[in-house]
């Protein structure tokens, strides 16, 4: 059987990438076993097992390996393989994570084509922010809070560089002179959507563009939902902004799950069409309902570290009193008094408790006593209950 | 020791709900072990223990019970005890819920003034609408929308008679033909606010105004807060739609989990100040995310009888391809065409493959196939992927 290429692993992975489509876990899992070069060799010569075989159909005679290689240097590319340093180590490429039970959705890239950075360190602490690419102003306003606020961080932002809050995650990333990579469903020379084009240069400048198909390869539908898997599982975890009934970022979230990572959910008005698909993600178990960076932090970060503070009001002085005092303080006139028996019936209380409790409001500037009548008043303030 | 009233146990229950504030849970234990007659006779004569004597305080001595069953009576309401067939079988206001381990903040009242229709009918089915005063827009429409949809659906909507979200609640269960019910915090004379008494008087007329205060009685802001738990008590469970950082739905939606009672949030956009207690109540745990009368009605309603529909999209004929015909499908041009051999390479198929999967295309109307060369086309329509 002939090798594929100049017979190198490198070779025999970017061979791989052209001939299969990725994520196919039982070709993932006979390349582990037997390992890029001979593999690609036996697909090569039609000699792998029949459903196997299937998988690369006409393309098995076919050998671009060198070309693809070639290209990608021209590009500024390179192929990242499990061999290499760099390959990150998040859950849903590591052979331990993806073998694990009950994680048979997850299947890791063969390889991955990269433009940008080192993969370990900027997919070291990442986080994946998708949405609806018809966003609305609000989706775009909480996209930037979020991405802005994580990046600032030191989580690098990860989307699929489509239109809409794709986008706006990579900006307000890039705003925040932090480090963002997109994840694309055809070659680092296919950028997509063309609008994104200078976008996805910028994002690649800063973090990564991130693909599993050769250069040269199209966007093709279906790419986008196998791409999404790595969307989700280059992460910690994945936020989804705004999503409509069908969306990709659904997609996603459900990418997340198949990965045991968390997934967040901004809650949006439930009139909005862009928000019925998180609606319907929020109403999913396991789903983190979040409203900004903190709270995203906190599901992804450290325990008891990266902690949010819960939303409260601020404390008043009547926060401060028990319930006997609050009752006493309520049946005070704001105008005229009140003697001190008559506050005693109102509240059920004794005198002795009213008298002690209506000094203890004087101090605090919120009863006072008239001086002819010696009758008890609410003082005029801002404690307005 | 000198009985109060007539003596009778609707006079020892009308004393005792002017002579302590309710929810003591001491007192009412205490209740429920010696009966109302000897339990009012004996703090009227100070020689209960003391630690509820002093819930009376200076108000032992006074004896208004037959007035207030009289100033009732010519307010068309009346004292409703739990000796009573109409008292109501709510969980959180029968003794079995109230004892039961765990719930030892949930109080029942000692006996409701009542104005409106027996209470044991009306409130067997009903589920609770809180929020915020200042409510926005969209708060108002949407607690019409859920409102108006649960009491279509026969349900009793229960809330606080206050302005904002409570009283569009009120007002979408009226304007359904349907029942609603208020919970006051004085008596059944003092309407408040002053704007809502023409509405509560509606209230009343389809279904009731309920209070645990006997006609006169202020509407102490301490009693609000003692209130909120008969409106998540008297319900299946409670809704809550906008509620600021610091609001009494949230102190509602308290008192709904310490009923065990199922907590209910819209969702609403997280930039909006009316929807940050919301956000919070949602990132707890066990709170449901609703946005329609049919997501509440399968929250509170029985398992498996009243399901809400997923939210999905409509399925398209595209949904029931399998992954393969998908790909084949994404790769067809659609404008000129192309042969089998090059759609197997670009779908990593065998031509077998192909030609069978486009035999099917065909026939969804999805493939075309041009006479005169047999290559393969997209055909034009509404299957846009």
């Amino acid at each position: 059987m002939k090798a594929v290429g100049d017979g190198s692993a490198l070779a025999a992975y970017a061979w791989l990438t052209r001939a299969v489509e990725p994520g196919h876990r039982d070709l993932w899992v006979y390349l582990k076993t037997f390992g890029a070069i001979d593999v690609a060799r036996e697909l090569h010569a039609g000699a792998a097992p029949a459903q196997l075989q299937a998988l690369v159909g006409r393309r098995a005679a076919i050998d671009h390996a060198m070309d693809d290689l070639d290209a990608a240097r021209r590009l500024g590319a390179r192929l990242v393989t499990p061999a290499d340093d760099e390959w990150p180590q998040a859950r849903a490429v590591t052979m331990q994570h993806a073998m694990a039970a009950g994680a048979e959705r997850v299947v890791p890239p063969y390889a991955l084509w990269v433009r940008g950075h080192e993969l370990a360190p900027l997919l070291e602490k990442a986080v994946a922010i998708v949405g609806a690419r018809a966003c609305s102003d609000y989706g775009r306003y909480v996209t930037t809070q979020i991405a802005g606020g994580c990046a600032e961080r030191g989580y690098t932002i990860v989307s699929g560089g489509a239109l809409g809050i794709d986008g706006f995650a990579h900006r307000a990333a890039l705003a925040a002179d932090g480090r963002t990579v997109a994840v694309l469903a055809g070659g680092v020379d296919k950028l997509y959507p063309a609008e994104h084009a200078r976008l996805l240069c910028q994002v690649a400048d800063s973090g990564a563009i991130i693909t599993e198909y050769p250069p040269g390869s199209e966007n093709y539908k279906h790419r986008f939902l196998t791409r999404n898997r790595l969307v989700a599982g280059l992460s910690l975890g994945t936020v989804v902004v705004e999503a409509g009934r069908r969306s990709g970022a659904r997609a996603t979230a459900a990418r997340c799950r198949d990965a045991d990572l968390p997934l967040m959910v901004v809650p949006g008005p439930v009139t909005a069409a862009g928000s019925q698909g998180c609606l319907q993600l929020l109403r999913e178990e396991g789903t983190i309902p979040v409203g900004d960076a903190s709270h995203v932090i906190e599901a992804i970060g450290r325990i008891g570290v990266d902690t949010a503070a819960p939303i409260r009001g601020p404390d008043t002085e009547l926060d401060a009193l028990d319930q006997t005092t609050a009752r006493i303080l309520d049946t005070l006139p704001r105008r005229g008094g009140r003697g001190v028996d008559e506050i005693a019936v109102r509240a059920a209380c004794s005198t002795a408790v009213v008298t002690a409790a209506l000094t203890q409001l004087e101090i605090a500037g919120l009863a006072t006593r008239a001086d002819g009548t010696g009758e008890w008043s609410r003082s005029p303030g801002p404690g307005r209950r």
